[in-house]
């Protein structure tokens, strides 16, 4: 089971950490961060290098594609050279998966035309601008295409497709062994309830990322 | 707020990356991932190389210290020198934390003597062992030192500490952010929930993870 996991400089780094813990303990995987090209790649915060051990053209064909968000994303499409791969790859893919807005090169590789997709809360319409059908739920899966909700959602959807293809007795064993038994400090994990004055804050701390990243 | 995540050949990766995505957007943060040398570190699959920007000795009095664990742990106490420089380290922190069986370094270290503290479900007679007082909480916080549970937990911890230290506005916030909003698709999380059979499974599995490490 080969699975590539596309990074690109600022990626979120939980979106792509999250399934992978998971990924990595599916029987038989290859996991591979793949890059424009090989070496070192920061994610969004700037604090984190991860070495991408291959490049695009060097992966073109995994069997699970999985592609992490990012606040910088809507600005990647569609020169990036992440998208042309992931319009490339899709076509042999057994699974295509994002979290976050990793969904939005997704729909700009054109993976998501017409097709009912989710993403951060706070990117939903961006998502329908790039052709796709945007679903408030935690993990959607249509056909093939498994998308996640933004950041930690790709925990949920990983071990969802855990289950897709090896039954639930691996993912709950997977689930078992990470401890995923989550009890957030606060009720405030969505917009509806963390109310609007925390949707503000966030907004205006993400806003504040994506002007540092484009400075 | 100087923050260090010390790792270690091995480490579990998302034991670090939880708390990571946490920590990195705390006000001011500058977040250090320090290793016995500067320079790549490989996680515990293997797949990923995260890069330690500092050695141990040259980042000797971080204000928030952050251990993730590892399926290794228990074989680096005492001698790794992660273990000396907790215990150096810890006399000036503002916040000693650990997530999963970093707890086993931090009690390696003799942080936890007689402390209560909790650690992965599967290591609470080794930490009871190297001197600390387990407790079967997802996050427990003793003076200025926090434990977390196995794994995931770690995004639990950092949500707490980021209440702790900057009040629940902040923590709501970062949550929010992050889309927290956890569903995982079985109810398996813990020992309890999980059942005998898959608490085997889980063991075993981890057990094979442990053998390949060592062969």
């Amino acid at each position: 089971m080969r699975i590539a996991i596309g990074i690109y400089e600022r990626f979120t780094s939980l979106d792509a950490m999250g399934p992978f813990q998971v990924l990595s303990s599916f029987p038989g995987a290859e996991v591979t961060f793949v890059a424009e090209k090989e070496g070192p790649v920061l994610d969004e915060s700037g604090f984190l290098t991860v070495t991408a051990r291959a490049a695009f053209d060097d992966l073109p064909d995994p069997d699970i594609l999985l592609v992490p968000g990012g606040i910088i994303t809507g600005t990647l499409v569609p020169h990036h050279p992440i998208v042309g791969w992931i319009a490339r790859a899709h076509r042999t893919t057994t699974w295509t998966t994002s979290v976050c807005t990793g969904a939005l090169l997704l729909a700009g590789a054109g993976v998501l035309n017409g097709v009912e997709a989710t993403t951060h809360w706070g990117a939903m319409d961006e998502l329908a601008r790039l052709g796709a059908v945007p679903v408030r739920e935690r993990v959607v899966r249509r056909g093939k295409i498994v998308t996640a909700a933004g950041v930690s959602a790709g925990i949920d959807m990983a071990l969802t497709l855990a289950g897709a293809i090896y039954g639930p007795e691996l993912a709950q064993t997977l689930q078992l062994a990470m401890e995923y038994d989550p009890a957030p400090p606060y009720d405030t994990g969505s917009p509806e309830k963390a109310g609007p004055a925390t949707v503000e804050r966030a907004l205006t701390s993400m806003a504040a990322v994506m002007q540092n990243l484009l400075a």
